[in-house]
């Protein structure tokens, strides 16, 4: 198949998952790592999976500029401009705007795809069928899609979003609803009016400028005052005024929940964030006793875990039920897995006391 | 105090103790470690406290000849001709012989205290005065004297000796009872009319090589055939001999269990054998969670635990209850505190993998 010289993919590689360290960190965050073990980076993963939906010129990374050696050795075939860097990671929906509006600069015609680069999913050709599809309904140039997964528990992690339930391949949202607590999730779930939101969305460049133009007009000034600069020696300078006074806010706040033309495909594509390490739990084989077990490791009555740790050394580990227990570069962490939510609070107390080599 | 140039100690230092993995290591045992964090190794903690004794030069130490060059680092003021190089491990009658015999050859009117190395005394000059008393009651050229600490719990690790009530402060030993069942472990707590065996004897030369004629004759013709190459280039070579073909027995079996002229000191001197983790969490300081933490160590809601680990590797643990967490040389162990017996297995398992960089 070839693949549609108008489509573009947008990589939004800026975060630090700082709910998986200590594997992710904020000078090696997650979405570089090799998490699910298969030889490959979870970015390149990602890449990987649009192939045949754009050519490979129009595929654009957002990072933070401090990764931008990482990207530039994991992925050799990107060119400079293909790599847009942030000054500073101000939540979503700068990092859409910039990719959008720069695109749009090139290309008018352009039908973007915006994709986070940490996620993993497992059914990959019906992802790209999925994709194929919000495309197609992308390019009438007015509606914004998103990708709905068929929640298959009530996770009050995710965001849910709410549907009509006529049509087909593609429905119309009636509202996003934020993570909600176990009570509404159970509810929302059972309902069968909900999917969760993947957070992969796809529109046409004038689409998503509307829609900023409509829902964060500050921004829309701020990218669209100096357009001849994007692919200029001058781009990174606007950029970093632009990073200096721009608000953070999310893309689903500051827009999808906002905005009335939003539409969603169902897509039960093995669909996993891996933004916690009871994801990777979730999505790994397991051995007999339960356990997802990465390293040199000998277990001895353990169940339910997952253990995670440099094959250079021996770990034995004994009597534990539901753990994680990871090391990465030289961080020990052992947590239960139901109480996995608190780890984000680790990172926090170990910044507190600033020692950087260690989140 | 001068100390008497009849008196002589003999330190046992060849065990491996396994139960104390994965600091205790075949190639650095535990008492080459740094156990208590105190900046002294066990080895030297166990000299020191018998300052006063005797002289250094009648210090000997007994233990495999792989330590040799880690005993000579150590103890850099023992000449060579006080470390005694065993070319196997045969358990403690071997070791106590081959001290016994050499030194009868220097001084046949040497009085011998024989002490584990890896054993902590909390109350060292009440150590030293019980070993006075018993090297005075030693002295008649008769008694085999053992110090006995009074029972603090129905412990199952240690032998325990009945005594018989009267005397002051020797008392006439009536039997050695092996580890006993937790039952019988009860039992003899209750009765008052048993001590620990701590593993300490003093006896004067001549005694100790008479109960070996008595009781392991072909042991005392193997270590006596000999006597004028103790001393001399060709004790090494004998000595390889004498270990080929001598029997592997503790003292206690081979000769204090059947021995009539027993006699115990007791001696409640802060003892602790240090031979697994739960004895080393017994003595160390604890924290308000009732912790001992010794590294670079973060807790969250973890409690009666002992985590040990390097200094340079940030650690941070949730959640856990009476655990080991053990870091040293490329291995880390997490283990029940109250499974610790299963250390042993761990190591023995290791063993059969043939991986001798871990055990």
């Amino acid at each position: 198949m070839e693949s549609n010289k108008n489509n573009y993919v947008v990589i939004m590689a800026g975060g630090i998952g700082s709910r998986f360290w200590p594997f992710s960190r904020s000078n090696y965050p997650k979405q570089f790592h090799d998490v699910m073990d298969t030889g490959s980076f979870l970015l390149q993963l990602t890449i990987e999976r649009f192939e045949g939906i754009c050519p490979k010129e129009n595929i654009y990374i957002v990072t933070n500029q401090i990764y931008k050696e990482i990207v530039e050795e994991q992925l050799p075939f990107l060119g400079e401009e293909q790599i847009l860097l942030e000054p500073a990671g101000k939540n979503t929906a700068p990092c859409v705007a910039y990719a959008a509006y720069k695109i749009n600069q090139l290309n008018p015609d352009a039908n973007i795809v915006v994709s986070p680069a940490d996620h993993i999913i497992l059914k990959e050709s019906l992802f790209r069928k999925k994709i194929e599809t919000a495309l197609t309904y992308a390019e009438d140039g007015n509606s914004l899609v998103t990708l709905g997964i068929t929640p298959s528990r009530p996770d009050t992690g995710y965001g849910y979003i709410q549907f009509e339930k006529e049509g087909d391949e593609v429905h119309q949202v009636i509202q996003f609803t934020e993570k909600p607590d176990l009570a509404t999730a159970e509810k929302l779930v059972e309902s069968g009016d909900y999917v969760w939101n993947a957070g992969i969305f796809v529109w046409s460049a004038k689409a998503i400028m509307k829609a900023f133009e409509t829902h964060l007009p500050e921004m829309h000034v701020l990218f669209s005052k100096e357009t001849k600069k994007y692919f200029t020696d001058l781009e990174q300078e606007m950029v970093e005024r632009i990073y200096n006074t721009c608000e953070s806010i999310s893309i689903d706040y500051g827009i999808m929940e906002k905005a009335k033309n939003v539409f969603m495909v169902p897509s039960n594509i093995g669909w996993s964030d891996l933004g916690t390490w009871k994801s990777l739990y979730e999505v790994k084989a397991k051995d007999c006793d339960d356990n997802v077990i990465d390293g040199n490791i000998v277990t001895y009555d353990v169940k339910d875990s997952i253990i995670k740790t440099p094959k250079e050394r021996l770990v034995v580990v004994q009597g534990l039920r539901s753990y994680i227990v990871a090391e990465y570069d030289n961080v020990l962490m052992i947590c239960s897995k139901n109480e996995e939510q608190k780890v984000k609070k680790f990172v926090e107390d170990i910044k507190k006391q600033g020692k950087t080599e260690f989140y």
